[in-house]
């Protein structure tokens, strides 16, 4: 069990100690990767996965036997101004649907043989509206994160984190744009489907919480404070104890990836763990990938959230794992490597 | 049970009365897709596929619960010429591997859940040099033909065929060129991984063969005979059987999309039930998926075949139907449909 969280000074202090990778294993697993009976590099991708996966399990044949995937949920004070297509509280009525097993995210939890979990912040208190105040308080912060940093099973070997919260592409484009800069059109999206008028109110709403907060914004944690949600912040509270538990995360779409986008600019190496499941249709899903450096597994025009697209890409890894523990070696199966 | 083939000519004949999409089930799917728990096509290429899977199994709401993967496996004459990385001996020591469980495909096609059979093809006879002659004769294509039509499970609900066959992008180079035109160098790549030297003896090859047999190619069929190889011919046999028993097929690479090349080029909708899995790191697959107008799901930079990719695709398919026949309606679930 990890020690819970006592100051957002002592969360990002942590970003700055997390552990790296196991370098013996990273070692073992690419040897065990040039044995294996195909032809060098024929697997592709999958082969490069296999050797990351291992070297932050800290074993070169290592299983995949317990993935978790966890949706967080929140509320956010923005949706007053219409920036989204569905009322604040559908948020709500699908964090029921998760918990009856009706959604998307549950059929393909149980597809790739993993727990889901789902946690509601609050839905009763949106954050505040972001172009008016900070989005959080402090405490308020320091709660979301814990409560992510909770909600890992220290026994998954492999986590997924997911949300669910109407309006939540906003603080996402905020934090995008406060983060890696350029206009507020450049992050702002059509989301699960606003329409004209709803992209353009939502492109403003971005612009002005952007320049209302930018000159107190110090870090990606205070960007979290001020234009993020409490599910945004439980996402990055949840990622940063898989780290200290060396479980790889499966990075799912924008909403997730801005969550990502905060601990990177607070501690630059704090996603190493991290890969990115897929690339969403949300138009600037693609842009904020590459500042986090990040090539997507899959393509498939999903902008569903909840975890979705992640939750498909951990069959990839899975995948990839079989593959590289399962195989026979050229010597083992008496085939001549060329 | 199918019918066995007895000819050349029935097979054309089988190719052109093909069973098409029940109308009424891709009606009622896209029905059922449109009420799910979700934003209107946030789940993207997922549901396209989950509608079209259902046209094809003549059911609204189906299920995944019997893939089959099978391999087939063929040697080449041109092999002796030099277009390989790998000598001819290898396929047969990889049959043996997959009979043993060793190859990636054996731990695809477990994670898949999936049926895997593996069938030779006269390994120690192989097709003739096709500079020099047809590489297989009347009677040798129907034979080879025959053994995908019997490989495939009637019972089975979603189908793979892969290969290994030493030396075969070079007949399936061929093919592409005799089939969709441009310079042989268009289609020669570096397979399981041939050096410079290699390449240009495999394009030189490729361009002979297609100069020798150009004027005599009629339609895909006899394309198949006179540059492919056994296991290419059989690939094709079994994906038109799967036709006929309206089971929906994943294409695989370079090889597998040259097979499926020579039905369609005999019959323009010979590939209706057909998906492409995965686009290969093969250079010239891109081109190929372009021609047979279908848009791969993963990217991956594989270079295996076996049906590796396809079978790391069959995940993509499952998924896309969890959800549609396990999602919640918004009647069923309460939730606003916005």
């Amino acid at each position: 069990m990890l020690s819970p969280l006592f100051s957002l000074d002592q969360f990002r202090a942590q970003l700055a100690e997390t552990p790296g990778v196991d370098a013996q294993a990273e070692t073992a697993a690419a040897e065990r990767n040039g044995q294996l009976t195909k032809p060098p590099g024929s697997l592709g991708r999958l082969e490069d996965l296999a050797i990351w996966y291992s070297s932050w399990r800290g074993n070169p044949r290592p299983t995949i036997s317990a993935p978790q995937v966890i949706i967080f949920a929140g509320n956010h004070g923005v949706v007053a101004q219409g920036v989204s297509a569905f009322p604040g509280e559908v948020t709500a009525q699908m964090v029921g649907n998760f918990q009856n097993g009706g959604a998307a995210i549950n059929q393909l939890s149980k597809l790739a043989g993993a727990r889901l979990d789902v946690h509601s912040l609050d839905l009763d208190r949106p954050t505040k509206d972001f172009t008016k105040d900070a989005a959080m308080s402090e405490e308020e912060l320091l709660a979301a994160l814990q409560t992510g940093w909770n909600a890992v099973d220290p026994q998954a070997d492999l986590l997924v984190v997911g949300e669910m919260g109407i309006g939540n592409t906003t603080p996402a484009a905020a934090l995008a744009c406060a983060l890696f800069g350029g206009e507020a059109a450049d992050w702002t999206g059509r989301g699960t489907g606003v329409d004209d008028a709803g992209l353009a109110i939502k492109t403003r709403v971005v612009a002005e919480g952007v320049a209302l907060h930018d000159d107190h914004i110090t870090d990606g944690i205070e960007a979290l404070r001020r234009l993020g949600g409490r599910e945004i912040a439980a996402m990055a509270g949840a990622m940063v104890a898989a780290r200290m538990l060396r479980i790889p995360v499966i990075l799912d779409g924008f909403i997730c990836c801005a969550a990502a986008a905060c601990l990177m600019k607070t501690h630059p190496d704090a996603l190493d763990h991290a890969v990115a499941g897929h690339q969403s249709a949300e138009a600037a899903h693609a842009a904020l990938l590459k500042e986090l450096g990040k090539p997507p597994f899959l393509s498939l025009d999903l902008r569903l959230g909840e975890g979705s697209g992640a939750a498909l890409a951990i069959q990839i890894v899975r995948g990839a794992i079989a593959c590289h523990s399962g195989m026979a070696t050229f010597a083992e199966a008496g085939v001549a490597d060329g």
